[in-house]
């Protein structure tokens, strides 16, 4: 079975990310992910624009996925982010990397952008290995 | 108007916060907020656990609400979250606090609990008023 | 031996802090410290204001402080900072307080004043308890 | 007169860094900067490690040389710092990137290593245009 596949299974349990807020996985192995939403209603603020949670599900997602695809079990521990600018066009999408693996912690970076390009945000987040 | 039915008509158009992540204002007043949701099943990632971009969620959006009530328009520019522990019991509780309030960027922490008293997140947000 | 003492003993050897810095402890007791600096060239940047990077060290020795006094050997492992105001006055104050002391990480924050009670910065910090 | 010229007439006047820190810029362009600083015993902490003080402000240098060099004068808004692990060898080095302009706002990223190659720290930067 392929990496993507295998996240696909693995990640489609995250009722938050892929059923509430809808989002797919596009890309993915050991390191590297890509996933993304089709904007639509459920998305958005009082001004029409996706609202900031969502832009952060979708990068948490995509770092959840870089984090545990070929990993131990690890949790996200704390996150930044910041708003580069408000998503148009249709999708927004997230492109995780994994910066440092280690033992016990790890380290990466999600770029979001748009559908034409615009960057939206960068995310970045530290996890933590699961005591076994 | 009070502040608590004022920000509930505002919010209420928060489209990602109130219906899709189904979160309710609980106490509201300039610089101070209060907002929750009743854990359930939309909230859960694989391992039968609120997500991280739920909480996240929550506590952005108390954070929208004590920068907006009472202020010029103002838009998230950067933030940080850090997971304390997962949620039990069945709501998870935001508190959030206006720190500083200046004429064009602001800043508020928000302090995450489940109902049980447990500590949930901390966040920190950077607010911008959007230009006129 | 006092908390304060015991504090000033352990922590003399930052010398980053101590010496190169200049900050000293006003206050420590497990779960909350406060140090500060008396400004002077040193700290300064090219427009005659104090450095970031002398706010974020006197944060971060304040988080060291109450992450070590009375718990196992801890390491920052990261660390946000959003800057309020920039310092007047003489002195820059920090003071920390633990908000969570976990097994494995911890968890406090910072807030920093200067000397005329002016909000200067707001420091968040994640510790890893080291290996033994 | 070259922009490396340029940065460090410029940055000279940063005291902290260049002279208390004893930092040294060593390549300068729109959007790029490297800079770093000699292992000695004033950067060090009670276990003979670089402190994080001194790491952020390495950083924190090189996001101030991305975001002021070519750009109307911007001060730091706020900032985050992961620890990847503790330098080794004789030198840090930092080296930054403007990852979005914009006219009142302004993010960068931030890459620290030792000289041996291995991976000390990760920072990101928001600033913010200083009012004309």
């Amino acid at each position: 079975m392929d990496w993507l596949t295998t996240a696909r299974e693995i990640f489609s349990h995250d009722i938050y990310a892929t059923e509430t807020t809808g989002i797919v996985i596009d890309e993915a192995e050991p390191g590297h992910a890509v996933c993304s939403f089709s904007i639509d209603k459920r998305h958005l603020n009082a001004h029409d624009r996706v609202m900031g949670g969502a832009i952060f599900t979708l990068a948490d997602f995509a770092f959840a996925i870089i984090t545990n695809l070929d990993r131990p079990a690890t949790v996200g521990q704390s996150s930044s982010i910041t708003y580069l600018a408000a998503p148009k066009g249709e999708k927004v999408i997230a492109e995780g990397r994994l910066v440092r693996s280690g033992r016990r912690t790890c380290f990466g970076t999600v770029e979001v952008r748009d559908d034409t390009g615009r960057q939206v945000a960068f995310f970045t987040g530290s996890g933590m290995v699961v005591d076994s």
